[in-house]
């Protein structure tokens, strides 16, 4: 009985014949061309790890290629992998920042060439697209189409709540585990700033400071910066808050979104979103799961 | 009925009598003559607000200067104040990072002008003191004294126990409400490293990477750091976590050691340790307050 091997040997002829099989230098070169912005030579995205020579047999998209999602990519028969955030530990991907002969490095390395892996970021110009990858994403998963303001892409006018409520709404619909919160929960605002990932003291200063933002979401923050920044402003009565979904869960969605558009870029080659996850444990978080069922039933 | 002045008067003979009033640059001199390593030139340890010439009524050590811990200092009547973090938003304190106009800054800075404060920050030396005045304090708010191991001052061997009640045992004598995990909760472990504030992610790996370290805990990192790095060892099932305590707990117990130290140093001088306090709400982390009580009497 040789049915399944037939079928297989027509689905690939079938697939062969409406393209070739494509490189993953050629599936770059095919995104440089479509994601309507000119490509900059002083970027983060490059080849990371692996051989851009190599035939695609799939594609993953996801937040950052982490040894799990690796695995993941190989088990499904996805070689390319294209991550938004580094691969090794440091924004330049710089193998010398690591300590010299680092285990984990190593057996990541390991485990990307005994699987013949081809890693891509795609971080600088998925962000500069217009409008920007992440923040399309990350708007249709927060549910904030309609709350768009006419001002700045990134502002958002909402029926008035409390920051307790949006940071709660914000924590449900993403599913965040360890989100951090700063000012009066019974604060009342309409007015919201999104901001993701880690995008620096400054830009998060700055739309903290304009009169028609109540509350900025971002990222990430380094602890000494944005995040006393805010507690200052709320000790002077300011009405400011500030929420730190995490970085993860505040460009994750931004990566299903690549997905979802990198099926009109390539369309002959399978293209698969998986997400990484909040790295971090529940328990840490001081609400047990047990409780969180508690929580639910509550709210 | 002059006897209330009288006796002000009098107190402040006696005072004058024991040592003339010194300035918050006499007090910074008698500091550097007894903080026991030699004063550095290229430090971020220097005044950051206020006249280095004026008389000290009383000094608050603190984690930070924040707009609230300066209005506590200001009502007790310590003029000194003296931070191991920035005041203004930014490593060096450089207030043209800041963008130009900023109503927060403008109002710390007002405050301190109105109320004659002058800040002084005190890291890099108190870190260099041996034993580093941060990590005592550390130790002995956590209680880790009798685990010192003999290799390192920041290494511990403690009875054994797992990953989630030792994070557990953590969190509630520091009493923190976002704290973060990386890890297996069930996850046996003995050996910990203690690295409080934001060290960086090089000497953060090497810790963790070191045969004799379970389990690191930190105040803070940039989660592209050390955050994945740790993911990647536990996804290729190295015996490894981490313990992310937040900037603030994870180093505001070494500034109530430096107020022990300074009433040694200036003897004459009120000496008051004022905490900062984690900057974050506790209904952030998904666990409200109500659920607390719960989980505390289940414990």
């Amino acid at each position: 009985m040789r049915v399944p091997a037939s079928l297989l040997l027509t689905t690939a002829l079938a697939l062969s014949a409406a393209e070739p099989q494509m490189t993953a230098r050629q599936v770059i070169e095919r995104i440089k061309q479509s994601v309507g912005v000119p490509w900059s030579s002083d970027t983060v995205d490059t080849f990371k790890a692996g051989d851009p020579d190599t035939k695609v047999t799939g594609i993953a998209t996801t937040f950052a290629a982490t040894f799990d999602v690796l695995q993941r990519a190989a088990a499904s028969g996805k070689n390319l992998i294209i991550a938004h955030e580094p691969t090794f530990y440091n924004h330049l991907d710089k193998l010398e920042e690591i300590p010299p002969g680092d285990p984990v490095l190593a057996g990541k390395r390991k485990f990307i060439d005994e699987h013949h892996l081809v890693v891509f970021r795609f971080h600088d110009h998925w962000h500069r697209r217009n409008p920007d990858g992440i923040l399309e994403g990350m708007i249709g998963a927060l549910g904030w189409s309609d709350y768009r303001s006419k001002t700045a892409p990134n502002l958002f006018v909402m029926p008035e709540t409390t920051l307790d409520r949006l940071a709660a709404s914000i924590r449900d619909k993403m599913r965040i585990k360890t989100m951090r919160v700063i000012g009066d929960p019974a604060m009342q605002l309409t007015r919201a700033a999104l901001l993701p990932g880690a995008a620096g003291s400054r830009p998060q200063m700055e739309l903290l400071e304009r009169g028609d933002v109540d509350v900025l979401v971002i990222g990430e923050t380094r602890e000494w910066e944005t995040v006393e920044y805010t507690r200052d402003a709320v000790s002077e009565r300011r009405k400011k808050a500030l929420i730190i979904m995490g970085h993860v869960p505040s460009e994750e969605a931004g990566m299903e979104e690549c997905a979802r558009w990198l099926k009109t870029v390539v369309p002959g080659i399978p293209v698969e979103y998986l997400p990484a996850g909040e790295p971090f444990l529940e328990a840490a978080v001081g609400c047990p799961a047990w409780i969180k069922a508690v929580r639910d039933v509550s709210r």
